[in-house]
């Protein structure tokens, strides 16, 4: 049962404690096709992953399973279009490869093409002006594939939400318990919509996985959709468990990136709505961008979705998400989601709020909306996951990069310093053509 | 564990002894949307289903679950078409309704429409020339929706096998043991390919899960792909359970209707074809057809697909199966399948091994490549699976029905009545238009 707690916890987990001083075999060295995961009939007894003994989610099988996600566990369909599928315009640029730039704290300059392999790309794609630029898969990831997209599902469960306060369903002063009365009894009860939205709830909830009474246990074990041992007591699916969460401090003083803060939206967003995310996410953005690959969701015991990190889709159907927001709201000839939504999250979040969070990684930044916003020169914003997940918008440069991963480490101050510069690099170069 | 155990099974049983005299609530009142299954955030208590108590599988609860089934398991893509996907043309003939028929047994005639309910019917399609002349969704099942095709997976592994023997990848007349080293020890060791595909295999292997002590309880616990308890210490994958399969009498006299053939073959298939039988399926059929929707297969803790039971898919796309046959291999522009190995389908398998088993309730009837043939005057044949799925095809009226159905009952012995009648009225309908 520990096992299958560490495997839900992995799963859920947004914050991992650094391990430190840990080498890894390289880029090359872990293409998990090379490697042989789950090949042949029967796959040999060391290449076979599960969710069961959590050897699915350790890295280097990692680079396997966060392309096969639905092979470990349940999940529920995100419904691509049926029709009118988007197809986007292609001009390569593989000048991109050779792009130049410093990594953070280093004075050893890297190329575009090298930082692919330092950050264990899967899948990479740029788009310039809505055309697709730059597209490359490896390992496992092929074009028709899906991949995990980790917290970059928060961005979705976000937006959802932030688009119900932008259509008057969902008054962004109001409390959860005012749209959930069961939360009542927990800290999210007196959190109104818009601190939860953008992370500034005061929560007793640690997501440091290094501490065995850590809350991120409980949540796990509640979402875990496998067989509880006959001893468990605690709550059964992902809402339950939320009812419990207890406060700590004051809301809407200090950003705290915790995954809770998504559930809760996205149990919200159900509640008002009377959908899931993933009915949501596909009726109201999946289907109209012209998407071409159902998506899906992992969900619990009660068939709830992961709205904090379950979310696996297809590279070109996220690039068709990225683009319809640096659109704001417009893609293939329709307004998806509406412009004064996407001017919030364009405007980002309390900066004071984040500072005094624990990301000095990120100095400047704030969250709105489950959106990450640098603030930098050219007021790039991102959805972000761990192991280098990311959807990444530059409207300055009028480019959107998607790039799926699969770094040994899930911390992404682990992968930034070799992604952030890089995609600065390549928004600097865009503008320069 | 028993509950799981009991899951699993019942997903993998082919035979289902009788609830003698059991009740059950009708057609209408078990709807599943009006029922509530799983509906609400969260549903409420009595309405969640689940794979690990096995309730996901109790009527009524099943007419929700049938649609559903990646929501309660690890399951593995059937990739569709990609481009160039198939549209039917639809022409309605309402008529059909009214069609009368006398079922089997009974002296009080039926309508078409009638049988429907009857046979708690989700969703049924009829082709006539290819074109759709009905088709109709009840209660869970939606046009963009899949359907667990239980035993109709079979006839997928098997026409998959066939094709291998056609193209000389596999000898007819060679044996297990010669494709599967592994198999050596086991029955299948000295079965031939022809043997398995037809399933006339002598086997000690009963299906019969009143019995404790029947092998289809260890083939289920070697293919819950759920946690194991500790004190489990038997084979924990379908191959692995494959190769202790013991011979009971000889081989090629008797057909005999069991699951453990078809994963045998799935076995073989794999091995020698280098691919999964989700794989090959996709490739060679799935997306050649033209398919719309990814279909996908229940998998195992080693990721190898329930190959006697383990598919769903969607109606139009299992009707552009069932028209391909018809068309003797041909369909969407394309020979798909060669008109040798259809041939050989339609002229059926061995009636007089078919004769010597169980089926007394299908006289005159025979299995061919999993295939079920009814030798009726119009040569009519048949993937069938437990609980009222079927493609039915009729060459002689040009017609080809695709019914997803959620009896209570699993045994086809209690639907075949009230639908082998109504088919076969339904075909003389349609030549005598």
């Amino acid at each position: 049962m520990q096992k299958l707690l560490l495997t839900i916890l992995i799963l859920t987990l947004a914050i991992q404690t650094d391990v430190k001083g840990q080498e890894y075999i390289g880029f090359e060295e872990s293409d998990p096709v090379k490697m042989g995961w789950m090949q042949g009939f029967p796959p040999p007894q060391d290449k076979i992953v599960s969710a069961i003994d959590g050897s699915f989610f350790r890295f280097p099988a990692l680079r396997y399973s966060v392309c096969h996600m639905r092979q470990f566990m349940p999940t529920t369909v995100v419904k691509a279009s049926k029709d009118k599928r988007y197809k986007f315009r292609v001009r390569l640029d593989n000048t991109i490869d050779g792009v130049t730039f410093m990594p953070t704290n280093s004075s050893k300059p890297m190329t575009w093409r090298e930082s692919l392999g330092k950050n264990y790309t899967d899948g990479m794609l740029i788009l310039h002006k809505g055309r697709i630029v730059y597209e490359k898969y490896f390992g496992e990831l092929k074009p028709d594939g899906l991949h995990a997209a980790m917290s970059v599902s928060k961005t979705f469960s976000g937006t959802l939400g932030g688009l119900l306060v932008d259509e008057g369903l969902l008054d962004a002063n109001k409390t959860g318990a005012d749209y959930i009365p069961e939360l009542a009894g927990s800290a999210f009860g007196d959190a109104t919509i818009r601190q939860i939205l953008d992370m500034t709830t005061g929560l007793k909830y640690s997501e440091d996985y290094s501490n065995p009474k850590a809350e991120i246990w409980a949540f796990s074990a509640a979402g875990n959709p496998f067989p509880k041992p006959a001893s468990y007591k605690g709550p059964t699916n992902y809402y339950d468990y939320l009812k419990t969460v207890q406060k700590e401090g004051r809301h809407g003083e200090v950003f705290g990136y915790k995954t809770v803060n998504t559930d809760v939206m996205g149990w919200i967003v159900s509640r008002v709505s009377g959908k899931s995310i993933p009915e949501l996410l596909s009726d109201r953005i999946w289907k109209p961008l012209g998407t071409h690959f159902d998506g899906y969701f992992q969900i619990d015991g009660a068939g709830i979705a992961f709205a904090g990190g379950g979310f696996s889709a297809n590279m070109r159907d996220m690039a068709m998400f990225g683009e319809m927001v640096r659109k704001k709201g417009k893609f293939n000839k329709k307004q998806i989601l509406p412009e004064s939504l996407i001017e919030d999250i364009m405007n980002g979040g309390d900066r004071e709020a984040f500072a005094k969070s624990a990301y000095s990684s990120l100095p400047g930044w704030s969250y709105r909306n489950m959106w990450w916003h640098t603030h930098n020169e050219h007021g790039a914003f991102a959805a972000r996951g761990v192991h280098g997940q990311t959807i990444y918008i530059d409207p300055t440069a009028e480019m959107v990069i998607v790039r799926f991963s699969s770094h040994p480490e899930a911390k992404n101050a682990k992968i930034d310093p070799t992604s952030l510069p890089a995609y600065h690099a390549v928004a600097k170069y865009l503008i320069s053509k």
